[in-house]
């Protein structure tokens, strides 16, 4: 066996630890000189691999040279300030440094009792959250309720449809007569719940939108009304607060006093969206959340928080446990017993589960409420400017209100001209957008919230973004398509 | 706003990184001075925190003058050689890095087009770790099979019974008449997943096992027969290679053999054992995997990699995707439409995902095959060494035999005696063990297997459990009880 094959001494881990905290330190500064999408084609990153794992071990500093070489061709730059796409997945310093140091302790905390820490941190960050968003009392852990860490709003969605499947149904054949219900635009983790959970993806309903792309509430309760006459059971209804698409935001209290009645679980979806409510005058985006039987955001999108992140609260954890707890011997234990404590891993899918609270703590803490509020008050305000930007130009329409950090529009050239105008912009390097479709038409995103995002670079996109149109335009006269 | 409101500027993240390096350093080589399992009573870690969050930011050196006083005392030492309860979740320099460097990255992995090194990476080492551990080359991702990376093994068998689910069944009302086999020691996951996918949990069936906690064949073929001519759809069988409670081998060959004529999905569960597998002689272990279906075991256990890693194979991966694709228009891209790239959001059940392989990769290549054997082949020798000296001692007894890193053993003085040694034993600090039921009496478990748990460690225990034992029965004998 080399050398290398050894446990490093500590005196080695801080020699490479220092190494990879500035090359990360390094990587961040300089991510600008990076085209933000991935210029690679597919089998690029491999085709350098060697094909077979070493049988010695190698020295550290060759690896970190292959993340140089290898490695980094081949990143679309989620951290670079014009990284525009999908939905943010913001990272910061004290984040990057909680999730290091709970990667050095290596703790479990499947059970309380497997380090007691993990899972009071955990509540406690939790219900600090509600406090920071202004999310109702009913979440707090030291009622009925309480919150828990997912690794994405996906698992949070899954969790509670079983919760919600486990209180309307009484046996396994009624599963198939469960329905869902979301809007046309709520996020394709609703469908693949639906499908998980072993629920006919025939009986989930996707409600028509309104003029701004949110749910109808007539037309909910219409389908609602027309289930229960079929004698359906409705299961669960989403409630999106902020699609992924256009950032609609669903009447939340409205669906939730059609459902209730009906014992339909009300869950709330506002992964991206809800991270604005930190800001007081945003808090119009939780309206109705008191009338909900589960929320959740995600802190790894827009709360400088690595990914995984999502919080995830229920207003009742009875039917939450009910659907997801077994308890064999092997890991029984005097606190589980004593039912003093939480056991997390009755509140998600996986048994394991690693120290995610740590980073969510170092954040809240460096930032401070005041110090987030600046970051996404900064965000939504340039975002904002350049709504307005769009808006006023004659070749340019928006797609959808802004009334966040999410501005969907288009060009008037219709369809092909907008997919050719993103799939140049996205081949410049400069940023990188991606699209939708609203009103059966091609629509760009413009995703503002990576955390070094400032007025430069939405300027710069906005120039970017005008003077491309302006020159496939011009081609299009010379050619005359 | 205060200055600590502000995101690090990268001499800062320096500073502050290379603090929470030399954290660690100091953490991992003085962690034989904690008590291995937490002393903190429900409740304690949280009466120490503040019950808002700050409005202002804090200073960075506060957070982690934080973790010595309020997180610590609260953590059960997973990373504490002297840790041989539940199973390792053992760490590693190279591991922690690795896990640095993909929080600093800040990468999503959801699609190739997301990070294609993120994606071909994963691919890649999966495909390097069916050579290490000699497994079979239907896995490889260049045939119709393929490697993913899920958190847990838990969700690898759910994500396993969702692809045979889709395999029997073509509607949602065939899904309640699907049966599921394991053995009666198989871990509780497979119940878990068996809820979460909606089948019957009274279909599920736990089959006997023989002496050596094993599944019986013929008790699983009678069962087989018996549902088929019932009208039932034999969904799944899970074999266990080293089951939670014993280690115990479950005949995978045998039952590959009986459950594939009935159509049933066939998946291994190696959690733990699969790693000894990179030792040409434990390769024994995978005998029959080749006719399996599905296959996991978890680097996060015992193969020096953080926690959440666990390698999850199909032979087919058509199976899988028809259970978990959905295609929504904001995630299209032209990538994906050209059929040429693994998009794994489709392979698991969240969407999004960070860059897990990057600390495997290191690992891999920090240690090499050679390392790792070492290291392996050490702890298996004290385990070993372990069991002799147990069966060797009049007062105690083996369990169940233990063909690798984990005894099963008791004192022969009965379950109450068994129960109150392993609380007096973690309650003194110097080690933690839990416990099981083994035909039907209170089994100790010793599991082997943190990084740095060496001969010296384990001798230590053995003298603790003989002087503790020996106390009590003193004690025993005073009293007449």
């Amino acid at each position: 066996m080399s050398e290398h094959g050894h446990h490093l001494t500590s005196d080695e881990f801080r020699r490479h630890g220092y190494a990879v905290i500035d090359w990360i330190a390094e990587y961040l500064d300089g991510v600008e000189k990076y085209p933000v999408q991935s210029q690679a084609v597919p089998g690029e990153v491999r085709a350098r691999l060697p094909q077979r794992p070493p049988d010695q071990g190698e020295p550290f500093e060759r690896m970190l040279a292959d993340i140089d070489d290898v490695i980094v061709p081949g990143l679309t730059h989620w951290q670079h300030p014009s990284f525009f796409a999908y939905f943010p997945a913001n990272n910061s310093g004290p984040s990057i440094l909680g999730e290091l140091l709970s990667a050095g302790l290596g703790v479990q905390g499947m059970l309380w009792a497997t380090s007691p820490a993990c899972t009071e941190l955990e509540t406690h960050v939790l219900d600090w959250l509600l406090d920071a968003l202004g999310l109702p009392d009913r979440f707090r852990s030291t009622g009925p309720g309480g919150g828990v860490l997912q690794d994405s709003a996906s698992s949070a969605t899954l969790c509670a449809l079983l919760a919600a499947r486990t209180r309307v149904t009484s046996s396994p054949a009624d599963i198939a007569r469960c329905t869902v219900y979301a809007s046309e635009h709520a996020h394709s983790s609703v469908a693949k719940a639906v499908r998980i959970a072993g629920l006919d993806p025939g009986l989930l309903r996707l409600i028509p939108t309104d003029a701004q792309h949110a749910l109808r509430v007539d037309a909910f309760t219409e389908a609602l009304d027309r289930d229960l006459a079929a004698g359906l059971v409705p299961a669960m209804v989403v409630a999106s607060v902020g699609t992924t698409s256009s950032m609609a935001v669903d009447p939340v209290a409205g669906i939730a006093r059609a459902a209730r009645p009906a014992g339909c679980w009300v869950h709330v979806d506002a992964a991206m969206a809800g991270s604005a409510a930190v800001c007081p005058e945003h808090r119009w985006l939780h309206d109705g959340v008191d009338l909900a039987d589960s929320y959740c955001f995600n802190p790894h999108k827009w709360m400088f928080t690595n990914f995984d992140c999502d919080a995830f609260y229920v207003a009742d954890r009875t039917a939450l446990l009910d659907a997801l707890s077994i308890s064999p011997e092997y890991l029984s234990n005097p606190a589980t017993a004593s039912g003093a404590v939480i056991d997390y891993r009755d509140w998600q899918v996986p048994l394991g589960r690693r120290f995610r609270a740590l980073k969510l703590w170092f954040v809240l803490r460096h930032y401070g409420l005041d110090g987030l509020r600046h970051h996404l008050r900064e965000h939504i305000r340039i975002a904002q400017r350049f709504a307005q930007q769009v808006a006023a130009h004659p070749d340019f329409e928006l797609a959808a209100p802004a009334p966040l950090n999410l501005v969907c529009f288009r060009h008037v050239a219709g369809d092909a001209f907008n997919a050719e105008l993103v799939e140049r912009l996205n081949r410049s390097g400069q940023l990188y957008v991606t699209h939708t479709r609203l009103d059966d038409r091609y629509t760009i995103r413009f995703s503002v919230g990576q955390t070094r995002t400032t007025q430069r670079h939405v300027d710069a996109a906005w120039e970017d973004i005008q003077r491309t149109a302006g020159e496939m335009g011009q081609t299009q006269a010379h050619t005359g398509t």
